[in-house]
């Protein structure tokens, strides 16, 4: 079995290289930008970790793998536009390097690349491909939507948030590991429980986000902590704060929100704490975590096989920033 | 042979349903709302009269058809984003009834649904079909790179337009007859002589869209004479006076984009006549009709098979708005 480091290296040295022509650079040379802004792959290599569950990887791996990480990258093209941010992990977003017309378009021939990558996955595995990627795709940008659309109400309830979070960001890790199951030979069954660990394994590291951003090091995060606080953000935190806390409570919120003092993550975390916020979200990233880890061992593959990716769990899950 | 009319309506029925889920109608509804702004539907009716010319037309039309419509309006969504469009066709713009974001999002799931729709055509024709969707779909975001391009250059060539407005509009003509022979089972020299037609006809068309819009009758074409004109526009006419118009008509036409006089529409359109620009521009629509009509005679068929095709482009040239 080969580590997530292993992958990871594999999947980079394939992957870092031009995808797109060399003509009409006022549009390829934006979409390759982004590209060169490395995260840490982890959808491609989900890809090849479920993948080796079951048979050794080839190159159905990488062309799945880099059709998820185009989309991936797509999708934040999109995004960074939509939410105006001027800044990506410390670089610069494409829209306010190259402008918001250019980004758009940009991230649209990302997409046809996407495509372009997958349609080269064997025959016999392309059509559940296909298929597993057009629904993934949708849901992703149905979460956005459901995002921008939650700004602009007063309350979201726990299920919406869940159901949000889960479409913009955990189905995508869902579908890699899934993808990887199919391109692996994999049965339906098996398909199944592992799109249901990395749902789940994605629910839990949301809820982490939230709670690193109120409780975490900001040392260690790298991040101004309270950051959602500041920006009014409706997380697992916020909403149950809301549902839990008292009337006068809730009115405070309510000023904070209104009034933007300066001691206001401050005084959000003592109503945090008030209503023992913190103990509440390490148990629900247990729930998910544990969720995650009951459909792994489910997997009808000897128990040595899932080491690594009980491993990028754990991981995940204890991570501090 | 069934005709124009009889396809258009066949697809229609079909296409004239809801693509999108009834869920998160915020994102769905203002994708559906651009496919109820009813077009000729010109793309898909060529996949069906292609794939007629070699074999019955069945469900692999539709999807393509679909498919090729559906990636149609995507592009017009985010082009009119682009181009800040408060109207299409006298209907609000998607962007303007919902805002840029959410029609930035309905564009990609739109983008999304085109491929649903594909990955239903038959296995046998699907992997040439999907390249011949992927290349076009490139080439498409490329044209539109390069118009937006074009704005900021005081000079455009003939040759460098004539690429931009191919790669705009015309490869997505050529390749839906280009797909319309492939699933109609139709040789590689035949795909390749229907793309070439297409792709003919299609500039052949812009010229005369260019021309219209100087020389037309505003009665008829519904628009304000000379529109091109009053934006400044590098068509094909003011490319051609601008290449052989005397020094002098030049430096004029510099002052009249600058200075945007009342009389600027009268008077750029005596510079074109002082230099034959509409002889010229007839004369050129002619050439790309006739290269469009001599690939249509080299398709292997029987020529009365061809009489739709040839009737199609005959309408397309005579029409006058």
């Amino acid at each position: 079995m080969q580590s997530f480091q292993d992958f990871s290296q594999q999947f980079e040295e394939r992957f870092n290289l031009r995808h797109f022509p060399t003509h009409t650079p006022t549009l390829y040379d934006p979409a390759q930008y982004i590209l060169g802004i490395k995260g840490k792959r982890i959808r491609p290599v989900c890809v090849y970790l479920a993948n080796e569950l079951f048979e050794s990887v080839n190159d159905d791996a990488y062309f799945a793998g880099a059709s998820i990480e185009l989309f991936h990258n797509f999708s934040l093209i999109h995004d960074d536009i939509m939410d105006k941010a001027p800044l990506r992990r410390g670089i610069e977003t494409v829209h306010h390097k190259y402008g918001e017309n250019t980004a758009l378009l940009a991230g649209d021939v990302m997409f046809v690349t996407a495509y372009e990558n997958l349609s080269k996955v064997s025959a016999r595995y392309l059509p559940r491909c296909i298929s597993i990627f057009n629904k993934t795709a949708k849901e992703v940008c149905e979460g956005q939507q459901l995002d921008m659309d939650f700004e602009k109400k007063e309350q979201v309830s726990f299920d919406e948030y869940l159901n949000m979070i889960t479409l913009k960001t955990s189905v995508l890790v869902a579908a890699s590991l899934q993808i990887g199951a199919v391109i692996g030979g994999a049965g339906l069954g098996n398909q199944d429980h592992l799109y249901e660990f990395g749902k789940n394994l994605g629910i839990a590291f949301q809820v982490q986000d939230d709670y690193l951003d109120a409780y975490g090091d900001a040392a260690k995060t790298g991040k101004q902590l309270g950051g959602d606080i500041i920006a009014n953000k409706k997380t697992f935190l916020m909403i149950h704060a809301r549902e839990f806390c008292t009337p006068t409570a809730n009115t405070e919120l309510d000023m904070l929100i209104k009034n933007n003092p300066s001691n206001k993550v401050e005084k959000v975390l003592e109503i945090f704490n008030d209503c023992n916020v913190s103990q509440w979200s390490t148990q629900l990233k247990e729930k998910y975590y544990n969720i995650a880890l009951k459909h792994l061992d489910d997997v009808a593959v000897l128990s040595p096989r899932k080491i690594e990716l009980q491993k990028l769990a754990a991981d995940l899950m204890m991570r501090e920033k």
